[in-house]
């Protein structure tokens, strides 16, 4: 089956569309999404000298962002509500993903941070917040954020950053195709999706 | 009729494909275009500090840019040839876009000179390449030019980019529709269109 990798980093605002939309674009394409969080941070420090959102670092393109965000979101019907914190650190979370390997789980708990962050402001990165979502998805808590706090997924997420360095990500979302082709940001996704789907038809 | 004003700076590369388009999907929308070309160097100094284009101070950001253009000039069966030197200084061009009022000119010349830069490796920041560019519009380049450089031109240009910093413009292509919404970016075309439709017929 072709397949298409999500690489997000949960303070990105354009993430939370994508993650929204890539399910059923793929599906209807044949694509198999695999979802893999990194950390953008290192990657903005260390190509951009960034200690801080680019849209807090240039706030004419933070004026920009959220104002697009509201018709981005608004034309999905997805609720969008700015957080009161910009950026919020989504490392923890980042971590639950990894944590559990149950199919479907990634994209279930993604989509539920996304929500929480940029619909409910929510401060993700408390471990209150993160132990009420993995409970109101039907998981345990205190079995997943063990987990979460094992050295293979610490491992495992410091690994994906690394990967996702060497690739040549410099944003979120992103998407890489096997045949190693990268794609940046919401407005590609369609793309994506119909390079991974040629791609292995080829 | 609604209209759409599209500002553009020469040096930018996602504004050749967007110049490319905008003609034919503003007519199918019943929207006017209104072609505005400003200078983006004063905006990024100002705005980031930057000296050069963002293509060059984050190479990796540069290197996805490349392969990007590459993909969306080829789904538009656009030529584009990578120029030896990037990026060059258009506000020569720009002026000149500015100095001819008949109608239809600003449209064609600032396609000719995307082409010549983004496809054909000219160096448009030099006269005999403008007048060569003029010259084969059928224009009279020594009327053109003279205009051109002439005062009333330069101010034209510097309040467009006085303008354009005013309404939050931070890249290129940009487009502003008459109620004051700002889209930026290639990908932003189609919904700039529709709004600019919408927003006349409420």
């Amino acid at each position: 089956m072709a397949s298409l990798t999500f690489w997000f980093e949960f303070a990105s605002t354009y993430s939370y569309p994508a993650a929204h939309r890539i399910e059923a674009l793929a599906a209807a394409a044949g694509v198999e999404v695999i979802w893999r969080p990194f950390q953008l941070g290192p990657l903005l420090h260390a190509q951009q000298g960034m200690t801080d959102s680019p849209f807090n670092v240039v706030p004419v393109k933070g004026t920009y962002m959220w104002r697009d965000m509201h018709r981005v979101c608004g034309e999905l019907g997805l609720p969008l509500q700015a957080p009161s914190r910009f950026p919020r650190n989504g490392f923890h979370a980042a971590r639950i993903v990894l944590a559990d390997k149950t199919p479907g789980w990634a994209a279930t708990f993604t989509k539920a941070v996304y929500a929480a962050n940029f619909a409910g402001d929510l401060e993700i990165s408390e471990p209150e917040v993160l132990h009420g979502l993995i409970s109101a998805l039907g998981a345990d808590p205190d079995t997943v954020l063990a987990l979460a706090n094992s050295d293979t997924t610490k491992a495992e997420l410091k690994a994906n950053t690394a990967e996702a360095a060497e690739r040549g990500l410099f944003g979120s979302p992103s998407f890489t195709t096997p045949d190693g082709e990268l794609f940046w940001g919401n407005d590609r996704l369609e793309q994506a999706i119909a390079w991974a789907a040629q791609t292995q038809s080829r």
